[in-house]
């Protein structure tokens, strides 16, 4: 957890939406840039499934975030002049509740007797933050993948509760391929025998499980294209006798960014959020997204998609931005070509810095003058 | 292997491309229609990763063949016009010499031992059969998939060898994003503790590493679109108690296809098959694919790919395709709307059977009129 994170503390019971009560929430936070004296210029961030709250460096903790192209003084998401607030996700494991941290009840960790979460509940979880700075209502909420499905399911709750949207390579529901693929990952962890239902330890770790978790993200989360300009068929080294693996610099890759993430995240905290992800389906129980939206009133929304992304795809983006529409927001829909699939919103800073940062220039202008 | 299946017995020792040497070799195939007296009517086919020389029915087997809409008599390739012959890949276990296979010499198999495996190797062996067939040239050659590579190979080392070339959704060489996926499969076998260096049994063999390998390639010769057409968000049943897995349908359908798998294919030999089609480079040590397609005399070539597929691109069927006109061969590239992804060339009979159908006709009508 980062130094600059303080912790929202709730002793209120926390009901869950699919059954299940927590006895209390701790939920990390950070904010950026200073609320304005009438409260009109906070921006909510929802993240995707690993990072924490520590979306950009500050004073406080001059380490990069893991968005620091967007959040800043002068950056697309401008904290000169907008007050921005980020929370780790209820149910992840950077200083919130969740299955890694300990059930006040029994003093041990929650592991797999954390009750069942959903998106909702990240969202329900979160607005007790945004009450709690004492915003009534948000200038915008946004969120990128996860974050921006956790957005949508916070808009659904509080239907009047921002005045502006913004979804980045996020979607209404998740959709059978990306389900697949995560239930995959899921198999990858619960089946390493280290797991051992949720008992592992420091010492006896679902590595592996872990390992080759990770790496069917990164082969879901960039496309083939990038991959294609960035290792083409560069060696690892040249006619290795007998293995099958590590032949080529792209498998070379994607074990480094595996053995970084081993020990980085915890196995259940994982398996919560990522099943989250496959529950979610903003229309579940109404005719369509726009049906379910009914409610929300929005000054305006941006939808930013990526042709390349696998997980979330341009008709996910197509779908959020019509319905949103035909609910008569001013709804901008845009589709980048950036060649890095999913994760293009963590890197592509010109593309994604370029769309989000003339959005928030324009909302200030209009709001903030 | 199917009762229809021949074995040619080479006693020669067979050499293979990355060294090692095979001390003679078994190939099983099947044939289709008649050779006619001139001898010009021979279509050979190489086949994907898994399946054997089996491709479709006859009077000596019933059983559908695994590419059964596409041959026989009145089918697309027209088993009344056409000699057609199907070779089980070196390497494979359905009937040939390969990983599975005694190595004559120890009494054994192979497992690991076996040779360094190559498309070009299946590509020559090939060839053998051809020759014993008494065939000096093809009329064409074509492949799916791997099959494809395989046929790219195979003109590569018989330039004057066919008339016409079908490539199907296949590839001049292995990417670096079908290379991670299928590097990860690999590492899902050989990581399972039952695959034990090669040495397993039937009692104690890699079940999980297969099964979970299924799971990944089925996830990527499939498509986004047709998932949600065929699955949406079904559930599988609806709120499961802390399962992580088998949440929705389309988690079943990829298990029952898993299960299905086991036992159908061995382990050692999916590794050596998959490996070298990430070796696969038609191109290497050439400037190009044109350049290293030079020798090549075509009378025409057909390029099928599709959409959706996400192991051979759409950017990949084009680069075949411009080079074999660049090199004056005249050249059909048929993109296809197939919702299937990869798979579609066994499945969508109706887009791959009017292509190939349509080509083989206008071959037939000039050649075998």
């Amino acid at each position: 957890m980062s130094p600059a994170s303080r912790i929202f503390r709730d002793p209120q019971p926390f009901r869950l939406l699919r059954g299940g009560e927590l006895p209390g929430l701790e939920l990390a936070y950070e904010t950026w840039g200073e609320l304005n004296a009438e409260r009109s210029n906070a921006v909510l961030l929802f993240t995707g499934l690993s990072p924490g709250a520590h979306a950009a460096s500050s004073d406080e903790d001059l380490e990069d975030g893991w968005w620091e192209y967007m959040i800043g003084p002068a950056h697309p998401i401008d904290t000169d002049r907008f007050f921005v607030i980020c929370v780790n996700s209820l149910g992840s494991c950077k200083g919130s509740t969740g299955p890694a941290s300990v059930n006040p009840v029994t003093g041990t960790p929650w592991r797999l007797d954390f009750p069942e979460l959903s998106l909702e509940d990240i969202a329900a979880s979160t607005q007790r933050v945004v009450e709690h700075l004492g915003i009534e209502q948000l200038c915008a909420v946004l969120g990128p993948s996860m974050g921006g499905m956790s957005a949508l399911a916070w808009l659904k709750q509080n239907p009047r509760g921002a005045r502006h949207l913004v979804t980045l390579s996020s979607a209404p529901r998740a959709e059978p391929f990306s389900i697949a693929i995560r239930a995959l990952q899921r198999e990858m962890i619960t089946g390493d025998p280290a797991f051992d239902g949720g008992r592992y330890t420091d010492e006896h770790w679902p590595r592996e499980g872990m390992r080759m978790a990770r790496k069917l993200g990164m082969v879901s989360y960039r496309s083939a294209i990038e991959w294609q300009d960035r290792f083409g068929r560069d060696l690892q080294f040249r006619y290795p006798k007998q293995s099958f693996t590590m032949n080529f610099e792209v498998e070379s890759y994607l074990e480094a960014a595996a053995q970084r993430f081993i020990g980085a995240f915890d196995p259940c905290c994982y398996l919560y959020l990522s099943r989250a992800m496959d529950w979610f389906d903003a229309s579940a129980d109404h005719d369509g997204l726009e049906d379910a939206l009914h409610p929300v009133k929005l000054d305006s929304a941006l939808v930013v998609g990526v042709d390349t992304d696998l997980l979330f795809p341009p008709r996910q983006q197509g779908e959020i931005a019509r319905s949103l529409t035909r609910l008569g927001i001013d709804t901008r829909l845009e589709m980048l070509p950036s060649p890095q699939g999913h994760d293009a919103f963590l890197v592509d800073y010109g593309n994604f810095g370029n769309v989000v940062g003339g959005y928030f220039r324009s909302i200030a202008r209009r709001e903030l003058a």
